[in-house]
């Protein structure tokens, strides 16, 4: 695609792998997982497509595990397109069409049971793992995923359908594969949370930039210390705005200082 | 990209996309816009994303809307890349990389109101329109969005959010430009849907393959002929499956069939 270079998509694109890479080598030796953030890739186009395929292959090759985070969500029918966009392949009169290849990825819960069956059913046929949104970390959301509905908070709701759809995947060290995403910026919901999904890893973000404490999130570990998967972005990437340090260094040391504290956590929960 | 040719992701998206283009040249003249589902797209990876720019440019050419349909919803900095990549642009340092140039486009709601708010706010900056899920037409919507919260139906409670979120948005028709997606496989809500979001357009999905019927549309018209906006997919491009006449012809037929009936309904209700 030579002839593209000058192009701002290719070239931002490229850029953005570049700096994804370098995230990875700096604090890849702390973390278990990378979760690209879908947004700020399709954001970019074809060419930003092109490069979070990149971004996979890098986590893969750095022995990382990859969660792809969109938070797709649709009926039944699209909801296998997307399975097969993330952890799947298209088959077609031309040979399959490989997908994203992620370990794991984030669906959104509100068209209702019907709508996640396929995103479960196609990461169990490709010894991957879903996380479905339970309680997310933003302010807003209060204003849907609390409301009363009618004798629990709709979270609560949301929760034991996760419970349910993992019952069938759930492994010898007693986790499942349908895990949640519970918002670390609300972390005295955790442990009625952690009762209604006993076996469900929990995908902790809200660390670092949105102000969540990783000490508060023990219940999340109670089951098994690979219990609860503390994710951060900005706090890690950004880590240099404030050290001073160059910033991988100062990247591998933010990661590091989570890495860390998450341990020690986890091992006495 | 001569040298991936033979590349089935390459193959595919060009099939996807010539198909697309016959379906807008086909059934386009008895449409006002276009749907693509993104995931179908998605799942073809990069080549997939430069088809579907090459649809939305054919649809715009064709004099239709495009209503990029992939509900998304993330928190608000995450919303903010989403609307980047629908109806904005991303500036970086090698220049604006231009989003896909939709019309308007479908959200979640799941994660509260300041996780809408970039979405409307990119939307009216770009003279685009927002859908916002508030009673989807799949059977496992009920599952969710049909629960008590708790003195009326958690879709009635999405249903307050898009009509709060679009007050600033009313154009001198009396609609705004923040509409909610109202599957027409349950017609019997749309009327209490139609108080609660007076100025609101209804997307309408669930007619023809998923079995509602547009007669029981009504009170999505009743503000203005345009605040229904129904859509039909597999109803359409498959179409020839039953008629036994060629794709096209049987496409065109049942666009027409759907617009005349639709457009009968708007003018009397």
């Amino acid at each position: 695609v030579r002839d593209r270079q000058g192009d701002p998509a290719e070239l931002t694109a490229a850029a953005v792998e570049l700096h994804c890479r370098a995230a990875i080598e700096a604090a890849g030796p702390a973390c278990v997982a990378v979760k690209p953030q879908l947004a700020c890739f399709e954001r970019l186009g074809a060419p930003g497509i092109a490069a979070l395929r990149g971004v996979v292959g890098a986590a893969h090759a750095a022995g990382l595990l990859v969660i792809a985070d969109g938070k797709r969500g649709d009926v039944p029918v699209t909801a296998r397109a997307y399975a097969q966009s993330l952890v799947g392949s298209t088959p077609g009169a031309f040979g399959d069409v490989p997908g994203l290849g992620a370990d794991a990825f984030t669906v959104n819960p509100l068209l209702g049971r019907d709508s996640l069956e396929p995103f479960v059913e196609a990461a169990r046929a490709a010894g991957a793992c879903v996380f479905c949104l339970v309680r997310t970390s933003n302010p807003g959301a209060t204003d849907v995923q609390d409301l009363p509905a009618p004798d629990q908070p709709l979270h609560e709701r949301l929760a034991a359908i996760v419970a349910e759809l993992g019952e069938n995947g759930i492994a010898a060290c007693g986790l499942s594969d349908v895990g949640a995403v519970t918002g670390a910026t609300r972390p005295e919901t955790l442990g009625r949370l952690r009762e209604l999904m006993p076996h469900s890893i929990f995908l902790l973000p809200g660390v670092g930039a949105q102000g969540g404490s990783v000490e508060l999130l023990g219940s999340a570990f109670a089951p098994h210390p690979a219990a609860g998967l503390v994710t951060a972005s900005r706090s890690i990437v950004d880590a240099h705005r404030s050290s001073g340090v160059d910033p991988a260094t100062a990247a591998a040391a933010a990661a590091e200082d989570l890495r860390s504290t998450a341990w020690v956590l986890s091992r006495h929960s």
